[in-house]
């Protein structure tokens, strides 16, 4: 099995139903902020330096108070079982022996209390990501299912108000009212379960309270202003994102939003900015790291990793990403993550300026 | 019959005779101008808002004083007889049905009063679009009965000093004097029906008088100047258009256009700014609200629409826009149209700078 | 035959030896500059005015102190005998017939005296292309006869001081002694004839002097630094020019040049700007006007032209880009050609620019 | 044999094994970087000068006190013996005919005296590449021999304290054991050869002393705030390099990289600027030099003239280059090297740009 992600799709792509690869594959409308995603990563300029002493590299990074051996993490994504049968204890053991953070989706396939045994026990570290529902005690309930089983976070997912038109995707046939109810168990109505168009900055203190105190961490933020508010509503964190080109076709790349958010979040203390969106490299993943970003999560190519290789499969991804980071960081001389810092400017940028009187770097 | 723009092409296509169809997809020239106009908003960058309530989201906007249903609106285009038989009175009855503004062009298949007879009594909304002709006394007459006869607001077309030669237009072949004649009757001399080269600022204060006090609407501004020293001659709104690409080839897309003639015209009260060309979706009408537009118009689908199913494609089609707005408009986290300020920035803009001191959105 | 200058070029392709089209339609090294030309005119953007009275459309330029029937003329160009039997005599006489400036060049197939012969009598406005030679007192032969027989200018060509290599040039093989020698006559030593590459702004006052007075207009300008020099030594004009992508490879485009060219010379009185360089429409000779260049030359069109219809051939190819360009005004407001000031911007430059406080038009 | 870099890659594709071809065309990761690094220099926009004397064009530049004949120099590369059996001794032989500049590498697969003794008897210059060995003797014993021997310089290679992944690189197969160990002799362990990962701006100093004073050139510079580093730690010039596109994928282009790294060298005495990486032509050397450059480093088209004609292969596409900056330096009005400067400004600047009260040059 190979670890490079284009050739683990290809792969996958071989081995899956063809509706199942391009649900998940697939973006909303023309595909334009699914194809904007990965090419804004590889028009990321990098500017290494050289003459650092990287003799060691270390990728370790912090997030939200804890280390974690990589900052390449796994996204949220839904329905495991599409591409493997172990579905979500599969990927939840790959990241936790990649030492990876896990994000774990409300529409797994799995129970919560199941993957959090593969997690918790193993001293791995993972996220609960939540829908919000229709009916908000039916969020409430997985919440504190997640906390009560380990969860070190609870992102609230705040792009979905509706759920956009995906081209590709024919998931009414692939998803059954079981799948969905894997979590909540057989519901009166099953539009209580349906994602809630009321979904506010209210909700984060809500979150915060209901799972007993856990970092919130908001994901699908794309504007400055947005990522502000997130912090002054108690947010521990952003996850910069349009839903892998899922949702709001048009919306910015995820590598140009980037920056304009962590500028407006570096005078603040506590809400620490993440990403995620067609990173397929340790140089794109480099690149995030440059630009601000904490952390850089991983969705489809994880899944690929999945159905290729089950739980073998991500860990092998995840620590070939890993590795990439680490060779690429040597490359750029930087011996520890911040010193990524001012390696890299965004896709809409030039290059250095020469002033009258000095030279400046733009980043 | 789908109500998908490019699959409406397609099938009209198929439907139609090939004269007629390039008679109706050409541009000017080589045609510069046409395939900017479309590309133009897929290269407008949308930053959607996060977190809002959008349970209820609302597509209404006030035009020239009055409530509409949806800012979308039917662009004026001439000879609908060419695509149906019942030609303008489909057209008509389609944009009533799905409760958006229709534009009844001077170069009509129908008869005014037959059209009019289709709309005012529905309660639609519709505005006569009117050429100034060589013999103004034409054009006074055309306007007069479109007021009589429940018309809301004239258009004065701006940009037809002269029609352009255009490629793929064999209207010679396609359009007979009797179709030319529809609403004039037999004529003397022709010639006097040909558009005027001499039309002036002047002639917006002209075309409110004869009209008996109607809002003038000039269509075809593609400068702030302009923009600017329409509202100071009484218009009561300007469409930025380039006549669809079939004038001046190699004139500036008209999402280029649009910002500059909103700011200059944000100061100004009473006058409106409304935008047409090359918008094809939901997300490129919501492009163009964002950017500051008041209403988009739609030309070249309708006829598609029109062609494919007559008054139930053409409703169908803008319904089925004006849901792929509303549903846009929810993900972009706007729950009414003025929300959706600041949401985009043009294509010929960076993205989100990040200044020393603070971040700033570049809209 | 056609007047379009694409369909033109493929008549004369069909209708020429290989080696001759080649010589003709190629440019220097990777043909880089070559492509750009063209390109850069289609990529400035036009901001068309509206509800001027264009009933009247004047195209009258006034080039050095006399009136001109239309900005586009005829460029120097060498060795018409290649395309045409009748070689300089039937293009100078098609120019004469469309009422616009010629220009002869020094590597003419016909002498000066049977070419001004056809011009000077006609009461055509003709400047003659002077190539400074190894042996000035050739090149002062030149211009003392050239002046005697009606030339109005001399145009010094400043971008050859030695010729480029041309991948698809097999001149050697194409051009004999004898045509280098047409206006020479026998020579002791051919190499007396060759460029001289000690070319100096004092040449300009040399020229001028030798022609008796003439006004000097120099060719071959991309930098406003040598524009003003060329003013400050007495130049009455300068063409900006890249020798039609024959001399240097990776010169800017002529459209690229052109604006700061402009702005340099806008405070210099009677220094006249103009421009040559894949000029191909209307549309592109209007975007020239209003970038402010006060004549567009025309090159190797013409020659396709000769190929095609000799004199007439000439003739139709400049009255219909004279239609065309004044076809283009009246769509762009413009009456006479001043008014075109103001409604073109580079392409290298961004559109509108909205500024707090107001909004400017950035040209 | 040609001396076009394109026919003559054309024609060593033929000659070599695919795997040692693909062993030297590759780059690392995507090779973005690789393709980046040529296509920026056809990017460069060039201003040519004229009515300057270019009778006399002279292409000699001064390198660290020395005069040179050409500002065009090999670049150091492995391995010669993979693509001709005389290996470094031919492609010196080369370089010295054509008084070009020559850089050994540490990894020649001729002894350092073996090569020494072509060039330095021949007056030729030459520096020594070093790659800082694990065991740093190593390198300081491979140092004092170029010392010995004639070296004008030492370059210390930055870029490499680990190999990045090159796709095409099948290099185990390609280099024995004994390849590496030409210079060195056998080793008890072959890992002290390897590169050290902790080489610092204090080697510079190192390499200095144990040198016994020669310049030390820094190889693989792409930002101002090193290169400014390296000259406070006595550098006498740096190369900016991204090793051929061979390192850190994504690195931006050198065309990009140098002109801020020129601006941030300017005010400081002694340290000198190079540039390598994707120069093809006489014209894009040129755009190096005006950029500020003071030599340009061939790599890999020495190595196809190598392959293809031996000493004489590398002299004559040396001389072919130096031809060509010659004659594009006559085209751009430069006779000599510093006239250059303000002929051009890099890919992703603007053009001129015309402000109000006067017009400026961005370059």
């Amino acid at each position: 099995m190979s670890t490079d992600v284009r050739e683990l799709r290809r792969e996958a792509r071989g081995l899956l139903p063809p509706e199942v690869y391009d649900f998940i594959a697939g973006g909303s409308g023309q595909e334009r902020t699914l194809r904007a995603n990965a090419r804004a990563w590889r028009q990321v300029s990098l500017a290494p330096r050289v003459l650092r002493d990287v003799s060691r590299v270390d990728t370790r990074v912090m997030i939200n108070g804890g280390w974690l051996a990589t900052p390449i993490a796994v996204a949220a994504t839904a329905f495991h079982h599409l591409v493997h049968p172990d579905a979500e204890l599969a990927s939840a053991a790959g990241a936790a022996r990649a030492g990876a953070l896990y994000v774990l989706s409300t529409r797994s396939s799995r129970r919560i209390e199941d993957v959090a045994s593969v997690l918790t026990p193993a001293g791995a570290s993972w996220w609960f990501q939540a829908y919000v529902m229709r009916d908000r005690q039916l969020t409430a309930g997985l919440v504190r299912r997640a906390a009560a089983t380990g969860a070190a976070a609870v992102v609230l997912t705040a792009d979905t108000p509706v759920l956009a038109h995906r081209r590709r995707d024919r998931g009414a046939d692939l998803i059954s009212e079981g799948d969905f109810l894997v979590n909540l168990g057989p519901l009166d109505d099953i539009s209580a379960a349906e994602q809630a168009a009321d979904v506010t900055r209210a909700d984060i203190t809500w979150l915060a309270e209901i799972s007993g105190g856990l970092p919130v961490i908001v994901k699908g933020v794309l504007r400055p202003d947005d990522a502000l508010a997130c912090a002054r509503h108690g947010a521990a964190g952003v996850i910069v994102s349009n839903h892998g080109g899922r949702q709001l076709d048009g919306a910015i790349p995820t590598a140009r939003a980037l920056p304009g958010i962590v500028a407006a979040l570096s005078p603040v203390d506590g809400c620490e900015v993440y990403v995620d969106g067609g990173l397929r490299t340790g140089e794109d993943v480099l690149a995030a790291l440059a630009l601000g970003a904490r952390a850089a999560f991983i969705g489809r190519p994880v899944l690929w990793a999945l159905a290729c290789g089950g739980a073998d499969g991500v860990a092998g991804l995840l620590t070939s990403l890993t590795g990439g980071l680490s060779h690429a960081m040597a490359l750029a001389g930087a011996a520890r993550v911040p010193d990524l810092a001012g390696t890299a400017w965004p896709p809409d940028r030039a290059a250095w300026t020469s002033r009258p009187g000095g030279h400046t770097v733009e980043v």
